[in-house]
């Protein structure tokens, strides 16, 4: 039986789950094999679901969600995992507008856990301050766990800050992963990340940082391409051409789409706002000044205005491996005539890998909850083993 | 035992699930035996729930629900029954306002749907766009699963489109059943659908035309009672004469309340909009012309004022069957006195039947799960006869 | 097994559950033992919890939520409580501006209560109404039950209402038996509950009254300080006079914090609004005076602004018994220089307390589960013994 050989393997490439009781934020903090339990873990429990297997381990419980930015996958992906897992979702409503800190934030955190088991934070709208309100979060919830407070410690899991997107970028990986047949068969493999055109602004860095930083581990020849002035957080490219080297791969950065696609196993075509626009848009933010904000919207969207050919078209295409590279986007793609005028991609080229897209974010569920079972379990592999072993239907009587 | 032998009588009737599978739409498009057999599950889960035996089914599972209008009872009627099954509930927040087709949909059906089992919709605002909304999410759905981006096909529940009321008019029907004690008793039964003055504006058509689409369908001597410009859509009152037609029944148009309640069983008043004025209201909040939206409430809200006589009386109650029709509503009504001072219904007349208007809604939860349980289980007979066997305690330890 | 042994304990100290389907609304309508009762079983529901044991028995059910006032740590309180028992939260939102009566009330509590087993309720804004409501929504469901609408009567449990907040006040209760040891060695401690500044305007009184209502039925030396002209509802300071003389303990009521908390084992400093001011805003917002309400607004912070000295300090603490009172705060606490310029305590004193704050707080989500378990469970000894001999993990395969 597929699915018990694949417990088992895992059992034995099992060394140390350096997951185990630690905060999912950032991959690159992440170890190698880690990174790899996580995908095999969500593999498996993916597998389960499919095949009327509960993978429920806990029996009540709150996995709380705090979004700071409205959000339809990425919440129905963390309720979905919670669901699977046997705990319920509690939205907690943050005013959206606010930069908590200090006081407010060591005390709400501890309210909201005396019986939670997880929280999800999506918290990307201003440079510096997502992944630090997460650290934050972590903190106090060290804390009142220290102290007898809170019975044990909940798991964070970022959902998105300014830095990382790891629940979007796994997902990602295991999509690959799926579509090249191994991590190993990714070796070599082109990827493009590149800076596409949209007629919205601001737009976060978290998702082209998350995969330059991820896909970077595995050996992988990628692409970083932009217009001039759209670069990322200087500190996450350092990171990527680190791991690029770690992992004998290949990193490089590039002003042109044309140039980056050619010969390109995998083209993922996305729009961001430059990084010195995001910082000038947090200062502003920050002092609340609204006709400096929108001064800023305007002249972002004219200089955007300029790259309208940063989009992914049947030439752009006709320019990879086989003409055939692998489309990617999180979701949702700025479609040419179907979501707007002009955007990211061509309407016939995306409809060509449209289903793809699907199956790249049907992983997301899975990933979250692995990330779920990777923290509160020790020994994931065995913990698997037991509910392959318990025979628990998912639906039925 | 009283629930042992109605479930094995439920298996003798069984003959083929012509809903197992298929999305719950319209009540005219499903079989006679099919409309039993949801009566006859929504009463067992009934009794179920009344002695604590639970049947729940799902160990995990989400219950997505869009809502594109505010609603109470139908919000907790769903809720109650996904829950009673085993799922959880998902709010999928639409904005109101708009009106989503194509890409958005067929994208969006699939991203909340990777866990999910069942989506509950509500969108009875706009003519001509609810139940298509509906078949377009059922087709990106279809598309999904065989696609294999989605693990299983979930089934669609239609809360209220602006052709149907399918979960409130099969709720009405278990009523009935149960008031004439049996529905071969409502055969020839005279049953009015009457319009009802009210000062508000604008209510959907879906009530009425479910009520004359479904009860047609047993035999009954329905009229459909309304002042002349009051008309329901013209497709749906061919489908009640053809239903009557079809089942021996009698149906019949009457432009004034007192000669439409002359000894009849049932009367049911309720306020509707006129279906050209539905129309004219849908052209313009497509254009989004609020001036115009605002001039035709005020002309039908005038139009309204002239059949303020359209008020279900002690005097109409006194023409009806011994004086004493069953008064039936979906709540909650027009008081006159109470929730307005001019409305629907007379205050006394109300009180009278007040609790039964509550053992009425009391049904819609058991309706829904019904619909639910089969279109899930092939044989509902035997999965009910199985979760009577096992017995697991709903509340205890 | 500590456990074990304090439930024998707790089945020999069990005469007469006086709980049993009753509402929790009030705690001065609640005999002694049956509040003992409440804590035991909240304290024996929090071991399980920690020793991860699950007291699930529910396995289906809705507990609603009504929060007619924001509110972050009851609503994680109450459906932390609903989770660990079994209960999906399904939250209704009233609009939070109307005073619903009547006929809404009565179909409404019905609508919302056919499968559902608790609904939990937040009323504190009007004098006069909160209670009231919750009495008209038991009324209903009274009805509801009696009639056959609902198959079990809800129960319901109080929030916080205009007049008392017994979730908060039991779980400081069962903070103060830890801290202490005992409830009998509460007895003869001195504790004082006192008004502080604040900066904003229009707390409510629920807490106060709730505090000297509860604590002064077990032989406390208790002290209400506030300025002249901050009373409480004269009824309920008549109440926990009365409860005084009954628990041979003290009450008196001061106008100087400085004299109150001398020699004082807890202090309980906290801002409030006058009842006076209370009346007339409750008036105002009857007739929807905004401009009055503004005025009372400005009013009433200008008559706060000079009593600032209400601020329990480090000077105010060295008058307590050794210097070192148990400082208590239901939570948020406006903190002098935190979150806030000048409040209700100075920063340095906060601090040392917060912790112990944190698990005050804790307590609420098990009082909550334990008002829920005893309402449902007419032997609740019983009952635990059951649960802890099953052996249910709350988490794990």
């Amino acid at each position: 039986m597929e699915l018990k050989k694949q417990i088992e393997q895992l059992f034995k490439a099992e060394s140390e789950n350096g997951l185990f009781g630690r905060d999912f934020l950032l991959t690159w903090k992440k170890s190698e094999s880690d990174l790899r339990m996580v995908l095999e873990v969500a593999d498996i429990l993916k597998q389960m679901r499919e095949q009327n297997i509960s993978p429920k381990v806990y029996d009540s419980g709150l996995a709380v969600s705090i979004f700071r930015d409205n959000s339809t996958r990425t919440r129905f992906s963390y309720a979905s995992a919670a669901n699977l897992l046997g705990m319920e979702v509690q939205d907690m409503d943050e005013e959206k507008s606010q930069i908590a800190h200090g006081e407010t934030v060591r005390e709400t955190a501890n309210m909201i856990s005396f019986l939670t088991d997880f929280i999800g934070i999506r918290d990307d709208m201003y440079l510096g301050e997502g992944n630090k309100y997460m650290r934050e979060v972590g903190a106090a919830l060290n804390e009142g766990f220290e102290k007898g407070v809170l019975p044990s410690r909940p798991g964070i899991v970022n959902l998105q800050c300014d830095i990382d997107h790891p629940t979007q970028s796994m997902a990602d990986l295991l999509h690959l992963k799926k579509e090249f047949g191994s991590l190993e068969a990714l070796r070599g493999k082109k990827m493009v990340m590149s800076w596409a055109y949209s007629p919205s602004y601001g737009k976060p860095l978290s998702v082209p940082q998350g995969i330059i930083g991820l896909m970077s581990r595995f050996g992988m020849d990628i692409t970083l391409a932009h217009p001039e002035g759209y670069g990322l957080i200087p500190e996450i490219v350092d990171i990527a051409k680190h791991n690029s080297r770690n992992s004998a791969g290949n990193f490089k950065i590039t002003h042109s789409m044309e140039d980056a696609v050619k010969d390109a196993d995998i083209v993922y075509p996305k729009s961001w706002a430059p990084f010195h626009i995001m910082q000038q848009r947090t200062a502003l933010l920050k002092t609340g000044d609204k006709a400096g904000l929108n001064a800023l919207e305007q002249t972002c969207l004219a200089e955007n205005g300029k790259f309208k050919n940063w989009e992914y078209t049947e030439t752009m295409k006709k320019l990879t491996k086989n003409q055939d590279a692998l489309y990617m986007h999180c979701l949702p793609a700025d479609i040419s005539g179907v979501s707007c005028n002009e955007g990211e991609v061509n309407a016939d080229v995306f409809e060509k890998y449209r289903i793809k897209t699907y199956h790249e974010a049907g992983f997301k569920p899975y990933i979250i909850a692995a990330m779920m079972f990777t923290n509160k379990f020790e020994h994931p592999a065995q913990a698997l083993k037991e509910i392959l072993e318990r025979v628990n239907k998912r639906f039925g009587v």
